[in-house]
């Protein structure tokens, strides 16, 4: 059966992970490199998801109150040098402007790597009360972090993203807001992109620089690596201060502001490649996918077939689906193959014997599986319904298989034998010193994902010192 | 009366046109400066208005084929060397990246000013055959051209814009494309901005750097300048041959593609200041507006106003209407001039008498006039009649001010005393020679800004040389 054909120029995943990854960010034309290292070109299929995403967290962003700003992508670089934390961080990441014009620059300029500095520099010119509080910002940009091994997607020395950047009177405010966001970005995950993630909280070691607390979703790839996928920071007053972002408070009294910021990239577009890829391709979840029908015609050249093909376009695009007619000159079977590949959710057939018999033949790209439906007025609201099915269908398989790949370790034998035989999270109480997490990456790989506050303690000893353990937290190797 | 109250922090513009324009920008809250010369901040205000532009836009170059991409921001410096009119052009506003990481760079990078040379190499490895064509690509982006002058929206060492790039199999499709693209931008302005463009091809010495042929609109400024408001290039093959971008074609022959390149940028904010506003602050065409309704609660201590506002916004939100309530402890004199200021096109008010007779009082922002409206079920559709009235009625007064603005002139004599007077464009025959044009730019300042193909000749003689003149061009001061 041609929708059940291998795709020879994919490598295989259990083969190769890594190769088929790369073939199939290249074959199913997500992205291209350019001809500088790290900087990759988003192509129509793959800017298209973005796009879907970026409508989705934009409109909730806005229903939650966020205004959409636009800060300079170049920063001096004593203004990103006034967080100590900070800099240290991200110093060693930066791209460096030192010519403008014709002219050698007076002051040095940096490519924003993120742009807290900006945002303080800014808001500690316009808040004066705490009648200006909150300010919720956010903004859609690239950024430019110089990384030495890059990946289409999943590292990149040049990454779209949003980055929120809020402010608020109270702590308490500026907590919920950091949790709130987090919780934006995991339903986002589950209700667009079916992948479902592991939420907590990051350690000391792995948070953000500058942060005091950095929350991440993390989602679990096919080989079993984590990816981290999102992450929201509660910053205190830490960059207040070094910005002097002053309020006068209810009591009259100037107090620092409270400060989050929170991110999420197109590194979620390798999560939908890698969470449901299979060894055709992409399979794309329906509700990001840029087409979710793809119309087939069979015997097109057979007078009546093109049309009817271009009248269903018509009719489903009106019901509100995301539809196109391959009508190149390729055979069915090439573009049962390339849909595919493609992972477009659903493939309509449709022939001279289905028009006779006022049918077409609907085939998932999930699971091969095909079904006859009637060409009547209600085949959009049908493949709306069998989409959602789909979208829930691919949830539940992407929550099933991360489920069976949280394992727990009492020991560390324990630990290093899950990790080389099964891979996936380890779940391990662990003291909260920063040495033993240093152990375990330098002796393994794995890096600490999350502290989860919010499972009980199965133990009382962490298995890597022996000293008391309070906090169960997830390790995996990690992309 | 109180929205008649001239706001005192803003100059009049007949006293200082240019201080008029940054007082403007600044007190309504649309930009603020950073740290870095020519690099602005978009605040919510001016950003909201730049998504109103690009969802309009955007939702055109789809309907029209076009797809989004994204480049990557740094373009090698060899690679931005292969055309050289276009390197000519651009190396003198570049923004250099010489270190990476912590390292030198070995080839240095520039930000891109714009991106043909990116696309160029892509569509390069790209296309094959005729069946590939056309590519109908475009990109939201900022570009960094380092600017000695700059001012907000008008002139900045960074901006926002689209810019498309096309390629095509035949001149005949390219050029129609480029056509087509300079009447989606008048239609927006008109449609959306309530701006009348005059639209014409630029002279050779006005042409973007590369192209064959450069198409412009340009919206006349309250002062009497000319603004280029977006362009539209064909490229012909000049940039295909440099990059070597080759097709098979039909006869299964190869041959370079012919292409086009067209850009509308956050100009158009500046634009819609200088059209519309007067000496209150901004007046906003309604269709770009954030902010269409200010619902200004009258005595809002007394029960029953302030929850009859919030139920009127609920109302006409779901009627489709941006809308906000001023509920802040100002009087309502002050909210009066400020939603006055900020340019929002109809103000309701609201308060407990007109509760009880069951109306509110709707002003309008474009010439101060008050009417009665009944609180009922049509109320949201109501104000979307008078909006696109307003839209009308903008455009209208826009139009006028344009055509009084276009004076002929005979002699160069007359060009001159129309420039020292009446500033506005003056059409002129023209010999198309390029010393010409020089000779009125280094005497009076004025520059081309466009070849009016269909206008009627009304004379045969160029003022400036007395030579033979068979183009009417438009001349102008501009931004």
């Amino acid at each position: 059966m041609a929708n059940n054909k291998k795709n020879d120029a994919i490598t295989a995943r259990d083969v190769d992970f890594a190769k088929w990854y790369t073939d199939v960010c290249r074959k199913a034309e997500l992205m291209d490199y350019s001809g500088v290292k790290g900087f990759i070109i988003y192509r129509p299929y793959g800017y298209a998801m973005w796009e879907q995403i970026q409508k989705h967290m934009d409109k909730k962003f806005k229903e939650l109150g966020h205004e959409n700003v636009y800060m300079p992508m170049l920063i001096p670089q004593s203004l990103l040098q006034k967080e100590a934390d900070h800099v240290e961080g991200f110093a060693p990441e930066c791209a460096v402007v030192t010519k403008g014009g014709l002219d050698d620059l007076e002051e040095n300029l940096v490519i924003r790597p993120t742009s807290e500095t900006l945002f303080c520099e800014h808001y500690a010119k316009i808040v004066n009360s705490y009648r200006d509080l909150p300010k919720l910002y956010n903004q859609w940009c690239s950024v430019v972090r110089w990384e030495k091994t890059t990946r289409p997607f999943l590292r990149g020395s040049e990454f779209l993203w949003q980055e929120g950047h809020t402010i608020h009177a109270t702590e308490e405010e500026a907590r919920k807001e950091t949790l709130q966001m987090l919780e934006v970005y995991r339903s986002t995950a589950q209700d667009l992109l079916a992948i479902p993630m592991v939420t907590g909280r990051k350690t000391e070691s792995e948070k953000f620089a500058g942060a005091e607390e950095t929350y991440t979703m993390e989602a679990l790839m096919h080989d079993g690596k984590a990816l981290q996928s999102g992450t929201s920071h509660y910053f205190g007053q830490g960059f207040a201060k070094a910005f002097d972002v002053k309020f006068l408070n209810k009591d009259n009294k100037q107090e620092y502001v409270y400060q989050t910021s929170w991110g999420a990239s197109t590194r979620l577009l390798g999560a939908i490649i890698m969470v449901h890829g299979d060894d055709n391709g992409l399979v794309l979840p329906p509700r990001v996918a840029p087409i979710q029908v793809m119309i087939v015609p069979v015997m097109q050249h057979k007078e009546g077939v093109l049309d009817k093909a271009y009248e269903l376009e018509a009719q489903l695009k009106a019901a509100g689906l995301r539809v196109k007619v391959d009508a190149s000159d390729k055979t069915p079977g090439y573009k049962f193959a390339d849909a595919e590949m493609r992972g477009i959710p659903v493939r309509l057939e449709i022939g001279p014997k289905d028009i006779e018999k006022g049918q077409c033949v609907i085939a998932k790209r999930l699971d091969g599986s095909k079904e006859t439906y009637a060409l009547d007025d209600d085949l959009g609201s049908k493949i709306h319904t069998l989409l959602d099915q789909i979208h829930d269908e691919m949830y539940a398989k992407a929550l099933k298989f991360r489920d069976e790949n949280i394992r727990t370790a009492h020991t560390y034998d324990e630990f290093k034998e899950i990790l080389e035989t099964k891979a996936g999270y380890i779940r391990m109480m662990w003291c909260e010193d920063d040495a033993c997490e240093a152990k375990i990456k330098e002796d393994t790989g794995a890096t600490s994902r999350c502290i989860k506050e919010d499972e009980e303690p199965f133990g009382d000893v962490c298995p890597i010192c022996g000293k008391p353990a309070k906090k169960v937290v997830y390790f995996a190797k990690a992309y």
